[in-house]
C-alpha cells in the first residue's frame, strides 16, 4: 500500500467522505462503485483509512492506494496520486508515504547534499549560485560573465533557466565557453566554480546534451521537470551519467498558485523532486519577488531533509529576495544546508561581477561568523 | 515576434501595467530593467503591446515577445509562455498567436479529425468511443471486454488512462490481447474499431512501446500530456510512427482549476495540445463529474477547429455525464466532429457490454436523425 493524504473542500464531515469515497474509485477504478466488481473494490480500489478536520471547510482524508495499482513507473504513480482527481477543483494533495517496493524503483539523487557541497568544496556555511543572464546575449558574453563570477570566488554558476538552445547562445556553443571561461578562472584563483547548464530541449535529446556537457567537463546540471516533466528528472538521474541535478520550478506554478488544489509546495517542490533525482531543488523564497510564505518556503526545505526511504538529503535553493538585509532571516529559515541563488540582488552590489560576487560572498561568511560569535556567547 | 495574451489581476490599470512590464521581464531577461543593457531591452525583452479591462479587478495584456526567445524547442517556447510568471498568483495565460517560423518548427497533428474520422470509418455522426476498465483486470479479461465492446460495433475502445504496465495487465499483453480480441470480433461484424491503448511510462521508453503497439495492428494511440509532458506528445507525433493520437488530460488539473491562475482551458486543452500532435483532445464535459462550464468546453472545442498554421483540425473529446438525456445537449455543444468518451454512462445501460455498445449508438444515431429530420422541416 501507497498512502496519501488529500485536503479536501466540503460543506460537512458527510461531504468530505463522499467526495473522499468518489476520489478512490476516480483514481483507479474510474467506474461509479455498483459498476466494479467486488473482487476488485476489495483489491484495487483505493481505500479512505481517516478523514479528519482541516481547517475551515476542509477535511484531510487518508487514502491507501495497492501498490500495484501504480505499477513499476513514476508516471503511473503520479497519474495514480493525481491525474485524473486535480481536474475537480476543491481537492489538494498534501501528503505522500511510499513502501520500500516502491521507493526502490526511484532513483532519488545522485549525489545529495553532502555530495553536491564536496562538488563545491563548502562545508562550513550555505553554497553561492549565481546565474547567467539576461537571455539574449551571446555565448561568448556569457563567458565573459563567468569568468567574472569565477574570478569573484562564488561556488556554483548556472544558466539562468531562460537559457535553452536560442540562436543568441547555443546550448552547445555556451556550455563549451562558459566551462572553458570558469576553468580558466579557476587555474588563476586555484578554485573552480560549479558551473550548472540548463539542459533542455525535445526530450530524446536530454541524454545527448546532457553527455556533451560532461565531455567539457561539466560537473553538474540543471533541468525544469515542469516544462521537461518530472520523468525527464527521473531518466536523467537513472541514466548513470553522475551529475547531480538542479531542479528549477519553472512550469509547476499551477501546482501551488491555489490553496485548495494542486499539489501542497513541500511535496511536489520537495518530496516528489527528490524522489525524482533532484540532488537540489531551487523555489521562490520568500521575501522575494513571487509570492511564497515563509512557512512554505520553510516546509520546502524540511521535505529536502525529512526521513525518505534510504535516499540522502538535497540541498534547498532559494531564490529571490537574497539581499545583504535579508541573509540572516535566510540563514536562520533555511539552515546551513542550503544553495543561495542570487541573480539581480548579487549584482546590484557592484558594476562589476568579480567585485559583486566577492561582496556577496562576504556577507554570507559575516552571517555565518556572527551565528558561530553569538553560539559561543550563548 | 510571438504574441500572448495574459489576464492579469490588478487594483487599477497603473498597477496592471506595472504586472504587465514585470512579466515582459520575468519571462525574458530575468532581470530587474535597470540591471538590463539596453540592446537587450530593446531585442530580447517581452513587450507590452496592449492593455485593457478584463472584468472586475482584472486586464488583459497582450505581449509580444521575440520569436528568438522561444528559440527551436516545444519546451523553450512553453517556459517563455509560461516558465516562471505562473509561480507568481493572478497570472494566466489566455491567448497565444505564434509566427510561421515557430508553427513550422511543431509538428501539430497527424491525421487530425477527418484522418480520425476516415480510420474509424464513420463520417454521418460523432464518434463514439468507450474504454476498457477498471484496473485490476487481467490482459484476458480486458480482452474479453474489449470482444464484447466490437461486437456491440462501437467506434474505438480505449484504454482507460489508468491503465498502464501494472503487474495486473502488463502493457505489452494487454495491447496484443485486446487487438487479437478487436480483429476476431471485427472479422465477424465486417467492422474492427480503432483501439486505442494508453503508451506510458518511462519517457525512453515511449516511442519503443508505441512501435510495438503498431506492430500489433494498433492503428492510434493515447498519451497523457500532464503526466508525461507536453514535449513527449510532440516527440511521439513527429516521430514518423504515423498513429494519431488521443491527448489525455490527466495530470493537467491544475493548470484550469484557478480562474485567476494558470492557463485558460482552450489554450492548455485544444491549442497547445493540437499544436503539440494531438489528433483528438479529452476533456471533462459539463454536465458529469468534473466541474467544467459548458462556456469552457465550448471553448475547447472551437480551439480544436479554428485556423491554426497549415495545421487541420483535431476532434473534441468530451467525456463524462453522456447519458441518454443529455446527448442532444452534447451534440449541440459539440457539433458532428466529435469523440464521445462514455465508460460508466454506457455500462449503466445493459449489463450486457455488447448490448450496452449497440444501445448507446442507436442513442447517437437517434438524435442525429432527429435532427435531420429537424432541419428538413425547418
Amino acid at each position: 500500500m501507497l498512502f496519501a493524504t488529500y485536503r479536501i473542500q466540503a460543506r460537512d464531515e458527510a461531504d468530505a467522505r463522499a467526495l473522499a469515497t468518489d476520489l478512490c474509485y476516480e483514481q483507479t477504478a474510474e467506474l461509479p462503485p455498483d459498476l466494479v466488481p467486488p473482487g476488485i473494490v476489495d483489491r484495487y480500489v483505493g481505500r479512505l483509512l481517516a478523514l479528519q478536520p482541516a481547517g475551515t471547510g476542509a477535511f484531510a482524508a487518508r487514502i491507501g492506494f495497492p501498490a500495484d495499482c501504480a505499477g513499476p513507473d513514476l508516471a503511473q504513480l503520479l497519474n495514480l496520486l493525481y491525474g485524473n482527481i486535480l481536474l475537480k477543483p476543491g481537492f489538494r494533495l498534501e501528503q505522500l508515504e511510499l513502501p520500500a517496493s516502491i521507493l526502490g524503483r526511484l532513483p532519488g539523487p545522485q549525489l545529495g547534499a553532502a555530495g553536491f557541497r564536496a562538488l563545491a568544496g563548502i562545508d562550513h556555511r550555505p553554497l553561492v549560485c549565481t546565474a547567467l543572464k539576461p537571455m539574449g546575449l551571446t555565448a561568448k558574453e556569457l563567458a565573459e560573465q563567468a569568468r567574472a563570477m569565477a574570478l569573484g570566488g562564488v561556488d556554483c554558476i548556472k544558466d539562468d533557466h531562460g537559457l535553452a538552445d536560442q540562436p543568441m547562445a547555443p546550448f552547445a556553443e555556451r556550455v563549451e565557453r562558459v566551462q572553458e571561461a570558469i576553468d580558466s578562472a579557476g587555474a588563476a584563483t586555484g578554485r573552480t566554480p560549479v558551473y550548472i547548464p540548463n539542459v533542455s530541449g525535445p526530450q530524446e535529446r536530454l541524454a545527448e546534451r546532457a553527455a556533451f556537457a560532461k565531455s567539457r567537463g561539466v560537473k553538474a546540471l540543471m533541468l525544469l521537470p515542469g516544462i521537461q516533466g518530472l520523468d525527464s528528472l527521473r531518466s536523467l538521474a537513472a541514466s548513470g551519467l553522475g551529475l547531480p541535478i538542479l531542479a528549477h520550478p519553472a512550469g509547476l506554478g499551477p501546482f501551488v498558485t491555489s490553496a485548495t488544489s494542486g499539489i501542497a509546495h513541500p511535496l511536489i517542490l520537495g518530496t516528489l523532486l527528490r524522489l525524482a533525482g533532484a540532488d537540489a531543488t531551487v523555489f521562490p523564497s520568500f521575501g522575494g519577488r513571487f509570492g511564497f510564505s515563509e512557512a512554505e518556503c520553510r516546509a520546502i526545505a524540511e521535505a529536502c531533509r525529512a526521513p525518505l526511504g534510504a535516499f540522502p538529503a538535497i540541498l534547498p535553493a532559494p531564490g529571490g529576495g537574497m539581499t545583504a538585509e535579508r541573509l540572516s532571516a535566510m540563514r536562520e529559515a533555511y539552515g546551513r544546508d542550503a544553495l543561495y541563488l542570487v541573480g539581480g540582488g548579487l549584482r546590484r552590489l557592484d558594476p562589476d561581477l568579480t567585485t559583486s560576487c566577492r561582496k556577496f560572498l562576504a556577507l554570507v561568511e559575516e552571517v555565518e561568523q556572527g551565528r558561530e560569535a553569538g553560539s559561543r556567547r550563548s
